[in-house]
């Protein structure tokens, strides 16, 4: 953990000041501060933001660094996806390790100083790329911390061994049990729920389950995690990605639903997409449900978008929301930020006394204007430590 | 209109050749082209995509240049944002020709080649707009093509004269005749639609009408959008720009509207909204319906977010429809160049022997990248005439 003090740099809309960081957290926030033996950074009057925070991503898919990736597969069926995504990373022999090192360097340079990551957990694969990509947390943890997520993407009760090697992950180290679409994948849904539960009692973790399953069969599934979130009082610990059924055009159901989410503090992650049903942030803000953001894959055998900018998805979420006034677009950011960090149950990224010292500066007027033209981060810190400057990360990607 | 040899350049995906345009239309593409007397430019294997076409925008609206305009009015009320941006385009002094012309050079340096722009025209602030925006159009005729559409944005028959205002900028020589959401708006679709055709009878000229208005509601207007034209004979001469209703889950309804909008020829311009129903690319192709697609206004008193790049706004038409595969992406690509060209009557840009000599050169190994990550355009080219490097325009704005 670093000190540095930053001199003149306006906090978010406000007047400048400067930020004091002590051992890898804010001391201070005031104009003319002076620290004897801190290293000293000119911020020359540009905004500062909270360090961004990506809650939901595949860290060992993506395809960066190879030779461009022709998509033929589309996204008609899931299945077809998975099985493809499966065949192609033996194919091309891709190495965890690197592959997630290039995805998280990227991240970080545009400003994230923490990544919640699923790691594909199978029989083919076996523990591969969460070995890898805790390599890559180790490696980078001065740069941006990496949480790790066991999930099971190629299906649970349908693959014998999975259960197994997701026990194996988690006692190496693997941060939260995942969970895929119990109905739509496995086709069991007591069996794929009873096992990841299992594992979260047996491991004493939290869930981060995706959920892509829409409508009433959503909810049905829902309704499944949360007797069982219920059963073993596992309030706060258990996270929904995607949660396409909130975006359902049934309001009361939705609305109870939200009640019972909100009363377990479950959290939900969204990519804000603009092709599927969304959780809308105000309708589970007035639940005051907490809620994160991520890019998910980027440029996988699943598609071609995505870069790592969380900066960039923080505007994905006000146009996906129809979020137009400067305070709701600031709302936006939030949940690529601080409200992130909330959402996956560390402490709020925040520019006040106390908060972890992760910070990105960027040009422009005014913080939405940042937000809605996403420009190269001037610099980014963590714990009070430079990690990157004008978009690239002081350590190379391999 | 001008000659131009660019060298090395490859087509799409396709190996480098040389693309020859003479006297503004391409003339030949080949490897090894030599051509005397012929400016040449070294592509140095860049890739080239068509001109870029940005089929619906508002170039009198957009606040770019002035300090940030901070928003504080939301997206619930229709009204509220048109009464807001009247207020605030009086107040803070716009002149539409010097925001026209800041406007449609940022998209130009983007690699637009032809823009459709819907101009405010109401009582209070009468043709200047159009004057404005004409003016705008004349100055930049070998940069950006420019079309107008005469566009009762704060209601027709609910505000005496603007009808009449209408009739004025149609004889001043706005192309096409705008309307906007009949029963929405002016809560009088029938007095409403009936003005717009008249005005289109009598000056011989074609119609596009924002229509916002949702599910049945906005099939109801599509209806009487479509009795008319049928009984006027405008085949190919309606426009209708959102159309959000045909984005409604009732497939036998909206089939049965595409089946009638492709018999009249109509054309759809969208912008592929993330919050709101869209009409669905797939769907329209099936019925072979044009479509275009624009980025509407961009930083104006509506929102925050735009910045004038068609092919960012193909990433957005590509997310919208879920278009994972390369040759989805490259459709998404063509809406926003070639087809929406073809959807405003106007010929099709495309890379071939006697289409207009208007390209775009980009870095990157394939067109789908290039579409999702929108890097910089290195070159562009109008008719032959080199008109922005490194997305830049020579032109400087005001």
């Amino acid at each position: 953990m670093t000190s540095l003090l930053i001199k003149n740099v306006r906090i978010m809309d406000d007047e400048p000041a400067d930020i004091l960081i002590r051992d890898g957290v804010i001391a201070e926030i005031a104009p003319g501060l002076d620290a004897p033996g801190v290293a000293e950074e000119d911020a020359t009057g540009l905004i500062a933001l909270p360090g961004l925070v990506d809650a939901h991503t595949h860290l060992d898919k993506s395809l960066l660094g190879w030779p461009w990736y022709k998509n033929d597969v589309g996204g008609a069926s899931l299945m077809a996806m998975i099985e493809n995504e499966r065949d192609m990373k033996q194919r091309l022999g891709l190495d965890p390790h690197v592959q997630s090192m290039r995805h998280a360097l990227k991240t970080a340079g545009f400003g994230a100083t923490l990544i919640r990551s699923h790691i594909d957990i199978d029989t083919q694969g076996g523990l591969r790329a969460l070995e890898g990509v805790m390599q890559t947390a180790e490696i980078l943890a001065d740069v941006v911390e990496i949480e790790t997520v066991a999930f099971p993407q190629s299906g649970l009760t349908t693959r014998e061994g999975t259960a197994e090697l997701m026990d194996q992950a988690l006692a190496m180290g693997a941060n939260l049990v995942g969970g895929l679409d119990p109905c739509g994948v496995d086709r069991d849904p007591k069996g794929h729920l009873d096992i990841i539960f299992g594992l979260a009692e047996r491991h004493g973790k939290g869930i981060d389950i995706h959920l892509h399953e829409r409508g009433d069969l959503g909810l049905f599934s829902m309704e499944m995690i949360l007797d069982r979130a219920e059963a073993l009082d596992m309030k706060g610990m258990v996270t929904i990605s995607h949660a396409f059924c909130l975006g359902m055009q049934d309001y009361p159901r939705v609305e109870a639903m939200l009640e019972r989410l909100a009363a377990m503090d479950v959290a939900i992650m969204t990519t804000a997409p603009a092709s599927s049903p969304a959780p809308m942030v105000k309708q589970l803000d007035a639940h005051g449900i907490r809620i994160g953001a991520g890019n998910d894959g980027i440029q996988d055998t699943w598609g071609p978008y995505g870069n790592g900018d969380m900066l960039e998805r923080a505007k994905f979420v006000g146009l996906r929301n129809n979020l137009r006034e400067d305070v709701e677009v600031k709302r936006a950011l939030d949940i690529c930020a601080g409200g992130g960090a909330v959402a996956m149950g560390k402490p709020r990224r925040a520019l006040k006394a106390g908060a972890p010292g992760d910070l990105v500066l960027v040009e422009g007027e005014a913080v939405v204007q940042a937000v809605v033209t996403h420009a190269p981060r001037k610099l980014v810190v963590k714990g009070g430590h430079i990690t990157a400057r004008d978009g690239q990360t002081l350590m190379a990607a391999p």
